[in-house]
């Protein structure tokens, strides 16, 4: 293919990116909320919302099994982490008292405290070789929000 | 057609039914409320719902224009009998008072809303032609409710 | 069973309808069109849609093989029903001219022509065990449309 | 409305169908079977499906709490119903030796673990007070099937 | 961590990415169009499309009110930026006389109108504060494009 | 734009990421399989799936058809390359006697074909203008996996 190369280079502006295996499960919660601030508009109300949550573990080898990690053990981690907050009212929260429990912010939350069970090789695989955790969080059929954060740094 | 009839006779337990057509129309809401009752386990907390909303309206026939009514007026009308429960806490709702908001309860609720503006041609069609309407909401990804009802009683 | 009835019995006013199995494909075709008709504001310019099309067959049998037809016959006439209009201006079709072809219009060309396949055995079934075909029509991710007839009168 | 009823008469073609609320619950299962028959193509080798099950309850009227039938149960009558199926080989299950395991046919297989389970009052109401079942099992992105049929005969 | 970190080193080919918060908005365009270019086949010919369109805003922090923009105005813009376009014959929009309107040339066409907007701080945050807009454009069940770029150089 | 970007320097933390373009095509597949390992629990059995594929071929610029790839052939390759798995009991497939054929494993085979094939042209564009490769393989509702590769090395 050398050959190829050296008269078909290849656009030195492409991204440069290892590859990447993810695997991604879903679950859901239903809880209350009002947010703080003028820009939220109706949405300052009390009011509710579905949120289907999606995580996603990313990695750039299988293990010898040939998967990124349990998935049965991903569905419970996920779990776990969303269940203090499944039918609640967010508001009465303590940890959550002084922010707005924006969908943004769900996201961040629920990575943290999959990024925590990760690194404790919850999820059946050492967790430094887990590279990245994403969270997908839909509050309608017209709006998400996600966070995608490394797990380790360099 | 009658010969093959006469030797091929349908099976005469199908359904007769009528031909119906029907158009459908998707909005959404963001609400709080709660429940009473210990069959609501958790859910008697309170909590919250995005409930994907869908209106379908029936009628054996289509209209001169070829359709089945106005699509735009029949977003109006799902709009504005949704309107007075989006971004609320249920519970603070006079009507609501003595009952749980369920999502069956809530497919009534709205269809009855529809059923009113239909017979009251808000839809753009004399409401006698149409015949009947089904409401959807989904309260999740995994379980939704309807309530189908005729708009008028022979 | 009859001793339990006769202390409990079922409400008479719940629909009585008789068993139905149905099997639906889906296709989806890509087209222009405009309409007549100030009821369609501007839609009555020339526009296009990506119509998702889905058909159930019903039967309140399955059949030797436990099918209600074969499924890969359902998609090859589903398929052979839309090529005339795939990628085409249904303003350009003779056989439109004088209608708008609304999504409405669209479930009942579907059903015709369904309904002339299945009667004509074409689903690998005598056409008089299928009793039933629905046509499902999705304009948008909120709006769609369906038409129900029976293949045979009584 | 008299008066409107006798100039505007409703058209005595639309299906005369007394109103319904219905409550549905999904899950899904994961196996593996082979079909017996030349319509099967292909799909006569042993080959897999993920199905998405859904099971609708139908009434025609809400309960004193406002539901058709409580959902948490429903979801584990669904379940149980499921899961002597789920990630198993149906060609292996004595009951199935003599069918074709068809969508279809498992249509069926769960709505009559579920019709037995809600007649036994195991969803939290009494069975006579639930009129039918749909069950809809979709095998693909394109392809599903379902089966409709009441509890209760008069 | 730092011991762990030594003895169980990161592999160094995992693709360092700095965290990305995003927000989603998604809305749908119904036009006609045709293409030239033998690559096309049947699609060369006047034909259309339901265009559904997902806007993602990007940023590497939550502002103060724990949102990445304010999602009403995400709406907004995503609307403005398509309403030229709705129930149009893009064959007709002089701006794109010499172009394919493909589904590529739309993920990019609305990311131009999205930056320009987010720039000018339509969208309720300081523009800077953006890093990255993802455009997702879905034909049809099956085919979907996005185009995905940094609002500022560096 | 300089004197703003000057007062209004750009957060250095958010990834650097040249633009990129990706066209998405899908289709599915319906297999057998059964898994080695302890941790795969009761899909060590014989079971199946039906895999929903998805492959999205990336690039930095479009071609002067103004497309990513011919979206036809596109779906042909990936049909092409998923041929011999559809309605196949993978544990029978020579080339995967000894590796565990998860999500995640077909995510890389499937990748592996679409590079290949991309490589040499056949998506009718030179192999070399096309940068990445991301193909998503959905087992169910709840659960997919994903592979993103880079096509050439720099």
């Amino acid at each position: 293919m050398g050959s190829l190369r050296s008269t078909h280079p290849t656009n030195p502006r492409f991204p440069e990116r290892p590859p990447v295996y993810a695997v991604e499960v879903s679950d859901h919660i239903m809880v209350a909320h009002s947010f703080r601030g003028e820009v939220f508009g109706p949405a300052q109300r009390l009011h509710g919302a579905t949120f289907a949550v999606s995580a996603a573990f990313m990695a750039d080898t299988l293990d010898a099994n040939g998967i990124v990690v349990d998935i049965g053990r991903a569905f419970e981690v996920l779990r776990q982490v969303l269940a203090p907050l499944n039918y609640r009212n967010l508001d009465d929260i303590p940890a959550f008292k002084s922010v707005n429990t924006t969908t943004e912010f769900l996201t961040r939350h629920v990575f943290d405290g999959l990024a925590t069970a990760a690194k404790n090789g919850e999820l059946g695989r050492d967790g430094h070789e887990i590279g990245a955790i994403r969270v997908t969080v839909a509050e309608s059929p017209t709006a998400r929000a996600w966070y995608e954060g490394a797990l380790w740094q360099r």
